[in-house]
C-alpha cells in the first residue's frame, strides 16, 4: 500500500492530483466560456496563490472569497477584483478599507443596519451585492420579501459610498438531495427566483442589476447555467466524498486525498488505526445507513491512488484518530507503518486545516495559513 | 453585547478565561498530590508554552502530547518528560531519534510489528507502555487478551531500544454516558482492569508494572483515583459544552469561548449569522432533542462573558457561517457589528484551528500552528 513516491509522508497530508484538479477547473472554464458567463471561482476551497494561478491561465480574473484576510492574501498575490461572498463583517471595517484602497473590491449586504454602518465606516467607494436567500434559509433576504429587497436596493443608492452591483446567492439547498436530478432542478428554481426579482427590480428602480449564483453541485450538474451573469463554485476543483454521495462528480473527478499513517491493525474487527483524525480531516460526515462516514479509505498507488468503492469507509474520529472499518483484502494489505488514502467528505475544510497540500510528484502547496 | 476590552477582536477568536483555567489546574494538581499520583497533564488541548508555564507553577514535570510534532514543540519549550499518547507513527522514526536525544520520551505499543519495528529504528533507548483497550475499542489489545499482552511484554523486554514502563489506557467510553454516576463506574471499571491486568503480568513476569489513565471525565468526577500510578487528562483546563452536557463541569467551569462578529439578523426565524463556523468552531456536536448543536452562546460582558444555559444553541454551521437560534431577549440585545461568545462543543478542536488564544486582559498567547 506504500511507494517510494510518498516515503516523505509522515504525518497526514493533503495529497493532490494536479492534472485532475486542472480538468475540473477547465470544464468550468469552458461552460462559462461557451455560455458568456463571468467565472468568478471561490477560492476558499485551496487558498493557495499557486493554485490560484491555474485559475489565471485558463483567463479568470475575478474571484471570490469567504474573508477579509483570505481577500488580502490573494490581493497580495496579485488578483485585483475580489468578492468577499460573506456579509460583510463590521468589525473589519479599516482592513476593507485598506484592501479596497488597492482591488476592485466587492461585498455583500443584506441589512439597513448593515448598510448605514458600512457606508459611515468607508473611506473609498466599494461594490456591494445584496444577498438574496434562496431558498437555502441560512443567510440573505428572502427572495419573496420584494419589498424589502427593493428598499435595500434604494438605501444602496442613497449611501455615499455604496455602489449597486446586484443579487448575490448561494442556492446551497442543493446540499440536501437526493438525486442529480433534484439538484439540477433546485439550481434552476433557485436562478428563476433570482431572475424574476431582477426583472421586477429593473423595472422599479430603472437600473441594471447582475446576478450571481455559486453552488457546485448546480454549476457542475447543469448544462445550462441560465441566465445569471456570474457563477462562483468553489469545491468542484478538488471535489469530495460528499460530492461523489450527492452524485454530482465520479470517484476519478475527485483530486484530494488525505494519506495518514497506519499506526494500528485490529483483526478482531477489521479496524486500521490512522494517524489521522478529526484535526485532519474535519468530523464533517454523512450518513451511510444511519450511521456517521467520515470519509472512504482509497489505495496508495505508484503513481496516486485507486479508487476502492465505498467498502472501506471511515467510522469514527476523534482528534488525531480515524478508524477505517476496512474489508479482508484491504485489511491484510494495509501494512503498520505504510499509508492508507482518505477521501475526505468535505474537502475545503481538509485544506484549511492542514495549511498545505502535496501533489503527486511530492511538490508542496502552501496555503495562506502559512506564513 | 460588545465592550470595549474587547474592541479589538476582529474576527472569531478563542477568549480565555485564565483565572479559571488556572482554578482548574489547580483543582487537579491538589486531587493529585494528595493521592500521591503522577499528574501527566495532556498538552493537546492548549498547545501553547506560555499556557504549559501554569502547571509548571503547580509542579507539574511530566507531560503527554498527542503527536510527534507537539512532543517537538514542548521539548523545544523546556519540557524533558514527554509521553506521546497516540500508537506509535513509524514513518517519524528519525524525528523520534532526534527527540529522544534531548528529551525523556516515552511512546506507546499494542502490536508485535510496531514493537519489532520500532526497536530496529531507534537509534537509543526510549520507554514504551503497552497500550491497553480498557473498554472504549478505539486502539489498543484487548484487557482480555492476558496472553497477548503479555507476550507483547516479553517482546519489549528482548528489544534492545525498549524499557518497559507498564500498561496505559484511555477510557473514552465515559465520553458516552448519561450521568456522572455512570461516569464515575465506567472509570473504575476501567481501572479495575487495568490493575488486575497489571497483578496478573507482575505475578507472571516478575517485574513492576506502572498503570497510566487519562480520559477528563473519569479523572474529575472521581475523588478516588484509585491505584493507578499516573493520570493524563487535558480538557479539564478548559471544558466546553460536550463536557458541561455530560454533567462533568458546570457552565461557571468553562475556561474557553469563541468569539465571533454577528454579521446578520433574521427577526422572522430569531437567528443570528456569525462570522464563526466549522472552521472555528469545528463540526463535532451533540444532540439536543435529535438536533445537532455545535455550541453555546453566552453574552459578553465588560469583563468576560455570562452565561445564558442553553436557550441559544449554535444550531448549524458551514466553512465560516455559524447560525444561533436565540430567545426574543438575546436576538433583540445582539447587534450586527458586535460580538457574541460560543461555548464550543470540542474545546481541544478549537484551539488546534485557531492557533491563538486571547485572554480577558486582551493577552495573546500563540500555539504551536504559530511559526
Amino acid at each position: 500500500m506504500d511507494h517510494q513516491n510518498f516515503q516523505n509522508i509522515k504525518v497526514p497530508t493533503a495529497l493532490l492530483n494536479n492534472d485532475q484538479a486542472r480538468r475540473n477547473i477547465a470544464l468550468m472554464a469552458e461552460k462559462t466560456a461557451r455560455q458568456n458567463i463571468q467565472f468568478r471561482p471561490h477560492f476558499k476551497t485551496h487558498q493557495s496563490s499557486a493554485i490560484g494561478e491555474w485559475f489565471r491561465e485558463v483567463g479568470v480574473k475575478s474571484i471570490t472569497v469567504s474573508s477579509v484576510r483570505m481577500a488580502a492574501y490573494f490581493a497580495k498575490n496579485g488578483w485585483d477584483d475580489i468578492l468577499i461572498a460573506f456579509p460583510v463583517n463590521l468589525r473589519e471595517l479599516s482592513e476593507i478599507n485598506e484592501l479596497a484602497a488597492r482591488a476592485e473590491l466587492s461585498l455583500i449586504v443584506e441589512s439597513a443596519e448593515a448598510i448605514e454602518k458600512l457606508d459611515r465606516g468607508l473611506s473609498a467607494k466599494v461594490k456591494v451585492w445584496v444577498k438574496v436567500d434562496s431558498g437555502m434559509h441560512r443567510a440573505g433576504i428572502d427572495w419573496r420579501d420584494r419589498n424589502g429587497i427593493e428598499q435595500l436596493c434604494k438605501n444602496i443608492f442613497s449611501a455615499k459610498n455604496l455602489k449597486l452591483q446586484g443579487l448575490l446567492t448561494h442556492a446551497g439547498q442543493t446540499y440536501h438531495t437526493s438525486s442529480p436530478e433534484e439538484i439540477r432542478r433546485l439550481y434552476m428554481e433557485s436562478n428563476r427566483r433570482m431572475i424574476d426579482l431582477r426583472e421586477y427590480l429593473q423595472s422599479n428602480l430603472g437600473t441594471a442589476l447582475k446576478v450571481s449564483v455559486g453552488d457546485t453541485p448546480g454549476c457542475w450538474l447543469s448544462e445550462d447555467l441560465g441566465s445569471v451573469d456570474e457563477i462562483r463554485p468553489g469545491n468542484f476543483l478538488l471535489f469530495d466524498a460528499m460530492m461523489m454521495n450527492l452524485g454530482v462528480c465520479r470517484f476519478e473527478d475527485v483530486a484530494l486525498v488525505v494519506a495518514c499513517p497506519v499506526t494500528a491493525k485490529h483483526k478482531n474487527r477489521n479496524e486500521v488505526v490512522l494517524y489521522g483524525g478529526a484535526i485532519h480531516l474535519s468530523k464533517e460526515f454523512i450518513l451511510h445507513e444511519q450511521h456517521p462516514v467520515y470519509g472512504y479509505a482509497v489505495e496508495m498507488t505508484g503513481k496516486g491512488w485507486k479508487f476502492l468503492g465505498r467498502d472501506n469507509p471511515v467510522v469514527s474520529l476523534s482528534q488525531e484518530h480515524g478508524i477505517v472499518q476496512a474489508t479482508d483484502e484491504v485489511f491484510n494489505q494495509v501494512e503498520i507503518g505504510g499509508l492508507m488514502g482518505i477521501i475526505p467528505v468535505h474537502s475545503c475544510l481538509v485544506v484549511d486545516t492542514l495549511g498545505y497540500l502535496v501533489d503527486l510528484e511530492g511538490k508542496r502547496y502552501e496555503t495562506m495559513r502559512q506564513p
